[in-house]
């Protein structure tokens, strides 16, 4: 477990922070999409959303070698890569220790970019992160399709996590009054699965599919 | 309706990007979370998020005036807000088509400090866009809280859209094939409200908390 590099460590609700890299790791797992965050040319900020999955000590995105953001990431250039989860509403007495429930991780470095030997099995990592064992359902990709990609890896060397997990925190004179405390958390859960408008007759909801939030 | 500037536009999958106000305030509507992006003294990315609220033509962020970031982006610098929402996976015949739904947007600009004569109002709405209904259950903040707070609008002038609402686009040959391909809509839903361990007996559910996500 590598800690925050000082300067990066936050410098708010220290109570909340951790350097527990097993929490790190669930966060990265479950959190779908991440946000990098890079500096362009002319020295402004821009953030791109993408989807993210962990492999090991680092983690991998994707994206078209046509992407503008994607190229100047496959660069090196310094990024910050946010991951966040919002778990529910800490429903406190008053509006000001109100807060949301969360998981918060951002890590800093810089991106790599994966060569074309291990470009398709990070590839099948991605797959069956969203739908675990899609990969054995569907075709392998294409020369071509493995072309187009851009697979990025960024190191989990510099990071720094938060997580608030907790219950609201009221003044004594709040909680002798008369308002109610508590939490809603919150979840993601998948519908019935919709089958695409060209699909033929008789074909089912595969395994991976079917097993989805279940 | 002020279009994004040219040199922001989307340079990627074109079709998907969007001019409609409505639509991105629609996403702000719907997103409680958004990560600022913004340059350090040292010139490297950072990414925070932090929950938002759209105000009309500007986005409302709040922190504690303690949080070296807020008190950053209170300076003005140049910032880049996205706000993305996970909404379903888009389930191609191959691993290459497949992809996510998300609507995806992103404010350019600069933040301004709200003045003290509309940060307690500005909190309000933070309040509740979260828990619609709580402002009116609780006590008013105190001079002691509001002095503790910041509040930061991002006027919407410059922004760019991506929305993705649709179905597979497998390639002839794989239509034919015999891979299921569909979507699997995502939704957030709030469970059961928990009571505080330091709930005082007696305290009923109230309805801004009972009414959340039904």
């Amino acid at each position: 477990m590598t800690p925050p590099s000082a300067s990066r460590r936050p410098t708010r609700l220290a109570e909340k922070s951790s350097t527990d890299r097993a929490a790190l790791d669930a966060l990265l797992d479950a959190g779908v999409v991440g946000h990098f965050g890079l500096v362009t040319e002319d020295g402004t900020p821009v953030v791109i959303p993408t989807a993210i999955v962990r492999d090991g000590d680092r983690v991998l995105a994707h994206g078209s070698t046509g992407s503008r953001w994607m190229r100047r990431l496959a660069q090196g250039v310094p990024t910050a890569l946010a991951v966040t989860t919002y778990d529910g509403l800490v429903v406190a007495r008053s509006a000001f220790e109100s807060s949301l429930r969360y998981r918060s991780a951002v890590v800093f470095g810089a991106c790599v970019v994966l060569p074309d030997t291990e470009k398709e099995h990070a590839l099948d990592l991605v797959t069956d992160a969203l739908i675990p064992g899609r990969v054995a359902e569907v075709r392998r990709p294409t020369k071509a399709e493995l072309a187009a990609t851009l697979v990025l890896a960024l190191p989990l060397d510099d990071w720094s996590l938060k997580v608030s997990a907790g219950w609201p925190d009221d003044e004594p004179d709040d909680i002798a009054g008369p308002a109610w405390a508590g939490v809603v958390p919150l979840r993601q859960t998948y519908d019935d699965p919709l089958p695409a408008p060209d699909l033929a007759p008789g074909i089912g909801v595969p395994p991976s599919v079917a097993a989805l939030g279940r």
